[in-house]
């Protein structure tokens, strides 16, 4: 069953743009967008007391995506100081989605949109332990 | 206008998997399937006798990704090799649509989907020029 | 003439091991201590009230790599927080050789060695400018 | 013992340079020549009838770099086709040594050299078995 929720825990995260993360173009490249979600996602999940390592060893398990979207509604450049915001906004038995945003101030320069999914070493889903769920509003 | 086409040409480009792409999880980060589309794309307008920057040079524009969505059906591994497949199903006045998979063999491992607008070193979108809009089959 | 000092200034910059930073080997791909190392130039000039976009501005100039070299002692993991140290140990007319070293708390990880060097966008060797060669021990 | 050899076989692969490999100083990221010489060498492995998951699944070792540096002599842009040039220059009981270089045309922009270190899983340094020997001239 898959619960989706109207109100949910929102963080944030600030990310530095680097040389390493823009392209020819003088902007952020576009794949690069889903690494600051990624790192988004990673510290909502330490702000909860948890992280990967532990995850896995206590659990056996991590998660992969899924699905990914991004909207491009503007771009990033060099020494952007961006702000990362994640929310979890539905947790099914083995998978959560999670909406987050890319912003510079007030402005939003991408909206993202990523399913995840608990599998084994192995590659099978798996139920995410009541103490993830949790913290994905589960 | 947005031309739409049923049947539209296919192009194909190999991708090898190195360490560089991989991550701890021991498969391609998830972030690196939209660089492999992005060769992809930049390899179809080649074989069409077009690149990236002559087209900056004759038309004073480039591409930016609008929106980019993956679905993502199974690992891509270290040492593969892949075939990434290219499709420009769509095309507007400023923008083109890229329907890409990414196969291993016969495998499909990701369905990608791509808008592109040409946008201006302004930032404003400009009209496709016709020999580009002809290769996207417009 | 190139300034050598015996004492000059520590910089120190915490950098988290991600995904995107890994390769399948489980550790922290060899190309990306650079990165880590690149951030910390840049922080460190930060931190003495420069940026490299108005650098860039006031000077029409901007630094690239001559030269770069990394001893690997040991691994980075997933979810490491590391700490990147950065001293400026000698500054020519053009150029500057930074010595960096990638910490996890007392074990030294990486030791790495660049040289820059100031250009202007035609990619022609240029005086560093005196507020700059400040920060760099001149 | 090191075996140090004055003839060796030299191997070359392309390189096409994307987008993702350049930043917002319009030439490819000084970490990404690394990047490009790893392909080089696992390319070159492969022409000898090797690969790194077999390497592992027949050896339970796998290669890591004990060193890397790289002297930038000018600059890959966007849409250059590079050529890797590999060779093998030494090899130990437990390590080889790489020198490559990164060519444009007759060009080279970058000469890099790179010491690799036989480790089994636990990260202990072990003996390269005689058919990796050989290819890296011992």
């Amino acid at each position: 069953m898959t619960t989706k929720h109207d109100t949910s825990r929102v963080y944030h995260f600030p990310v530095r743009v680097y040389y390493e993360d823009t392209d020819a173009g003088g902007v952020v490249y576009y794949a690069n967008y889903l690494r600051f979600a990624e790192r988004g996602r990673t510290e909502a999940v330490r702000e909860c007391g948890q992280n990967w390592p532990d995850v896995f060893a206590k659990h056996n398990m991590y998660f992969v995506a899924r699905h990914a979207e991004v909207d491009y509604l503007a771009s990033a450049r060099l020494d952007d100081l961006l702000d990362v915001k994640t929310e979890f906004v539905a947790v099914g038995a083995a998978s959560v989605t999670a909406k987050q945003s890319i912003l510079r101030g007030e402005t939003v320069l991408a909206e993202i949109k990523v399913v995840l999914v608990a599998i084994n070493p192995a590659g099978k889903p798996v139920r995410i332990p009541p103490q993830l769920r949790q913290i994905f509003g589960g």
